[in-house]
């Protein structure tokens, strides 16, 4: 009796979920400590001291009322202007309050932004590997996902096949970086080829290209690598932001969309974008965490811890034999499966109680996806047993 | 260069909302104590003292890493039992964990089982007058909607209307009771009734028909009037719940939806609404306010100060010379317009600095809500108001 669509969603459903699903079932078969979970971007860091102190500031001076109660669909008016001034100061940028939209995550946010953007049939591009979700995004309002194929060499972008996939129906791409699963961090270089491809193909089509981006990894990033704020590259760029990994907030969703001035039909873009926010059920990002993050925007978690697994997981798996690229952010590793079948080598893993993600969930088969905000004990239990997988193979 | 659906949304944008937004204009220019603000179902009071307590005492004695971190994407499978067990309670009815999906409030609850239950072109009937999200909910899965027209006598359903619009494309029913406009309660004797007819419209033209409830004011009910839970009544019922307004959390986004087991297509129901909660962007309700209000399903805001402005309000204007149904529940009134136009009759309220939404938002032409969650004093205030208002029109 359920929708058709909802069909083959149930029957696709993420196999990242089925994973942590079946890690929890796992855990309570063999004991949490014998099993190597990698499979979830669950932060295992708790958030910084300062969110406490944030939500319990709030809960101490402001009024329950008014914590608690609705405001403007796009957020509350001085947590946006908070926002926007943040932004300004970190990235010499120009935005005001009416240029930011807070959401229910990046999760939201994006939805937010498709809702408002497309029409049935219009094509949006994602840069395999990506995320899954992306997939169910665009089919949410009935556009037409384009892929461009993964480039295994370093996960940069394939701009070259990129520039042949927009056409005059492109209404959108989407870039993530730091990239999830690669953890690679677009270069200025490409962002900036990126940029002059859609001006370029705008112009030959007379179309509006929106670039949105999805990065809750802004802010996670190792040997002082910087991730290009894309609106200073492309006019038409929105950017998609989420508190989840930078502030270890996942299940409370909260985050922002930026949407430029500067962006074509900038007051259509926003009216929508708040109505979208609306009618998609949201109705606005959750109120207290909203009040709350407007007080700590500068905490940031110990990317240190990150750091150290980072280059403990690498090192690790590369002297056991596998081939992975050095990611410069976010907290996964896109390892190259020992054999061709990612799935195969999934399953093989769970022998070793090793719950990893195929690269096939992200269009990138012949990887897989290595979570590594897990706590350091996991990944020093873990590395003998790759090791005893990788055995297998040879 | 926005979406084609989204134009005419933005155009003929939340009536409510733009008067929210007018009230804020019209207090920063004429003071707030001179602007009579009846346009906006935003709790006055504050949540229980029980509210803060609970959230304090997760941020206490909880992990932050638990408290703020992911879970499966229907909610904390603790909260779930208890939210279960409370509703059991309270009802006597036989919900476990896998009966509740916790929601991003009911907003969000409504749309993953329409998104779950829908495909392009299905019917969903509603009752006129209706709360007008309800359009664009129905229209983000290209469902049709399907108005029964308004009883205008006593404003509980028109059956026998609705009896002949019933089809074999009607896949939901959705019911609001206590009723945002009308604060009407739909009796036991109706919602029998209504149920019948499904019952003999399923078997005549072998169907599922869900009836989906939106629930947020069941709490919110005066003079010992009791709600039918429609679980009790029909099978295929799915209950639609927020903590919006029984714990003035609006602000929030928490509720939850039930899905008995009973439901046709029980399994495959709750996995897609699982997989729909996650797709639409909510990804899941937000933690905290999960948590927190897992430890206060019993508190309840002091509903005699919404009855007290309910009587003051439904005297006042009845002794003023309006027309009006005296409510059961919810905290709104619905006036007969003394002139045809409820549009003109709302903009000549303006001038009095009363600003009240018209029916026609609501599909109901000739009337007007006025939302009475508000100070004493802005009813008191607004009387003699509302009083020179009539003598226009007389």
């Amino acid at each position: 009796m359920i929708s058709k669509k909802m069909v083959g969603y149930v029957q696709g459903s993420s196999a990242i979920r089925a994973m942590f699903e079946e890690g929890k079932k796992m855990s309570a078969l063999y004991g949490a400590e014998n099993v190597y979970d990698f499979s979830l971007g669950n932060p295992n860091l708790a958030p910084p001291e300062e969110v406490k102190q944030a939500i319990l500031d709030v809960l101490h001076e402001e009024s329950p009322t008014f914590v608690h109660g609705y405001m403007n669909n796009s957020g509350y008016e001085d947590i946006r202007q908070k926002v926007a001034e943040n932004i300004n100061q970190k990235h010499g940028t120009h935005f005001e309050t009416q240029n930011i939209l807070m959401t229910v995550g990046a999760a939201g946010g994006l939805n937010v932004i498709l809702k408002t953007l497309l029409d049935p049939g219009d094509e949006v591009i994602v840069f395999a590997p990506y995320f899954g979700e992306y997939r169910s995004y665009v089919s949410n309002f009935d556009g037409v996902l384009v892929e461009v194929s993964p480039n295994t060499v370093d996960f940069q972008p394939n701009l070259e096949e990129f520039e042949k996939k927009v056409t005059a129906k492109t209404k959108a791409v989407i870039v993530n970086s730091p990239n999830n699963p690669t953890g690679v961090v677009y270069t200025e270089k490409n962002i900036t080829a990126l940029s002059n491809i859609l001006r370029s193909k705008q112009e030959e089509f007379g179309t509006s290209i929106y670039l949105i981006t999805d990065e809750p990894y802004r802010e996670l990033v190792y040997d002082g690598v910087s991730v290009p704020y894309v609106t200073k590259y492309y006019k038409n760029a929105v950017i998609g932001y989420s508190y989840s990994k930078s502030l270890s907030l996942p299940g409370e969703r909260i985050g922002y969309l930026v949407i430029p001035s500067e962006v074509d039909d900038f007051q259509d873009v926003v009216a929508a974008a708040n109505v979208a926010n609306r009618i998609l059920g949201y109705v606005n990002a959750p109120s207290l965490m909203q009040r709350a993050v407007g007080r700590c925007l500068d905490a940031e978690v110990n990317i240190g811890v990150y750091d150290k697994n980072r280059k403990a997981l690498y090192n690790g798996l590369t002297e056991a034999g596998y081939d992975c690229i050095r990611p410069d952010g976010a907290f996964y590793l896109f390892v190259k499966s020992p054999i061709e079948n990612d799935v195969e080598f999934c399953n093989r893993a769970k022998k070793y109680h090793l719950l990893i993600v195929p690269g096939t969930s992200f269009a990138c088969p012949g990887y897989v996806r290595i979570a590594y905000c897990v706590a350091y004990e996991t990944i020093t239990g873990a590395l003998p047993k790759f090791k005893e997988l990788m055995e297998e193979f040879k």
